[in-house]
C-alpha cells in the first residue's frame, strides 16, 4: 500500500468531509475560469473559511501548495475528487421508487460524483419488473438477495416517512453499511452503520418562515 | 390579526426550525399507526432531543400537551404542518433544468411540503419552449419578467457549480428572496436574502470516507 492509499484510509472528521466539497467547487469554478494558481488566502476570503483551517484540511490530501503561488488548481480539483471518493463508483440501492426516487434515479449528475443506483426496490406492483432510469426495479422482498448480488453496501431511502424506520431496519438486516436518509425521519441504527440525512424538506422549513410568507393559514 | 397568524410572524431560530420537522414526521408516523397522544419524554426518548426543549420549541406554535395525556397526535401533526408552511403554497422558479433541476420538477412530493415550482430557466435551446413535468422551461433572459408574473420569491439553484454564483446573483437582481442552492458551492448573498444550501455531495463524501471504500483510487 503506498503512502497515498494510506492516507485514504483515514476517517476524517466530519466538519472537514463538508468543507472539502467547498473547496472542490470552488477549485472546479477556478479551472473552468482559466485560473491556474489558488493560495489559501484566496480561499479563504472566498469561502470565509479561517485560512489555518483549509491549510490544515488540505494536508489530509498530502497535496502542497507552493510558496507565494498557492496550489495548483487542477492538481488541487483532482486530489479532492479523489480523496473525496468521487472519481470511484460505489453502488447503492433506493427503497421507494415514488416520486422522490424515480427523481433520484434519473439525476444523471449523481454519477459525476461517484454513485452509482444499481437497483429499485418498491412494493407497487405496477412498478415492479419494470425499469426507471434504466435501472431495474424489484420487489422489496429481495433486497438482500440482490445487494448481495449487486455488491452494494449504500441504501437510500426515499419512502414515505411512516415507513423510513422499517425500511432502515430492513436495510440493515440486508447487509447494507451505509444510509442516505431523505426523509426527514430521524433513523435509530446500529453502531458502525453510517447515515446522512439529506433533510429537504427542513430546508423548506426554514426558507419558509424567513420569508415570513405563512402569515395566512390555510385551514 | 389573531393570536395564532401573530405567532407565526415570529422568526424562529434556525436549530427549531430544523428540529420542528424531525417531531412532525415522528407524529405523522403516530397517527399513521393509530396512536392518539403522545408526551414530550416520548419524543424526546424516540429523537434523542431533550424533554426540555421539544417542550420550548413546540411552545412556539401555541399548542399545549395535556397532563399525563400528552399532545393529541392529530392536532400536533396538523399545527406542525401549518406552523411550518406545509399547508400553503410557495412559488418557486428554478434555474438549471438539467438532470437534477429536472428530478426536483418531476418530484410531486414538494408539493406535499408547499413548493409550487411554477417554471424552470436554462440556456439550452432544446429545452426552452417545452414543458418539463408540466412546468414551462424559459430562456434565463425571461427569470425577472417571469418571476414577476408568476409571483415566485423562491430560486432553486441546479446549475453546473461553475455557474452557481452567477445564477444566484442574477436570481437576486431579478427580485428573489430566498435561494434553494443545491450546488456545493458557497453562495454569497446580499445581507435579507435567504439561503438554504442542500449539499447532497457533501453527504456523498461522508458516507464514502466512513465506508472507507475509496482506498483504491482510480485514475
Amino acid at each position: 500500500m503506498d503512502r497515498k492509499e494510506m492516507t485514504q484510509r483515514i476517517i476524517l472528521p466530519e466538519p472537514t468531509l463538508r468543507r472539502l466539497p467547498w473547496y472542490l467547487s470552488y477549485v472546479s469554478m477556478l479551472r473552468w475560469n482559466g485560473v491556474e494558481y489558488v493560495s489559501s488566502t484566496q480561499i479563504s476570503k472566498e469561502l470565509s473559511v479561517d485560512a489555518s483551517q483549509i491549510a490544515k484540511d488540505l494536508s489530509f490530501l498530502n497535496i502542497k501548495g507552493k510558496t507565494r503561488i498557492g496550489y495548483e488548481v487542477a492538481s488541487l480539483e483532482r486530489g479532492l475528487q479523489d480523496f473525496l471518493g468521487f472519481l470511484k463508483k460505489h453502488n447503492a440501492v433506493i427503497v421507494g421508487t415514488g416520486s422522490l426516487g424515480a427523481a433520484l434515479m434519473a439525476d444523471s449528475g449523481l454519477h459525476n460524483y461517484g454513485l452509482n443506483i444499481v437497483a429499485g426496490f418498491d412494493i407497487n406492483p405496477t412498478v415492479i419488473g419494470t425499469t426507471i432510469s434504466g435501472v431495474p426495479v424489484f420487489h422489496v422482498d429481495r433486497l438482500e438477495e440482490m445487494r448481495v448480488r449487486l455488491k452494494a453496501e449504500i441504501g437510500i431511502v426515499t419512502v414515505p416517512v411512516e415507513n423510513a424506520q422499517a425500511v432502515a431496519d430492513y436495510m440493515v438486516a440486508a447487509g447494507i453499511k451505509a444510509i442516505w436518509n431523505f426523509t426527514p425521519f430521524r433513523l435509530k441504527v446500529p453502531e458502525g452503520i453510517v447515515t446522512q440525512n439529506t433533510s429537504i424538506y427542513a430546508h423548506l422549513a426554514v426558507m419558509y418562515n424567513r420569508l415570513g410568507s405563512q402569515m395566512t393559514v390555510k385551514k
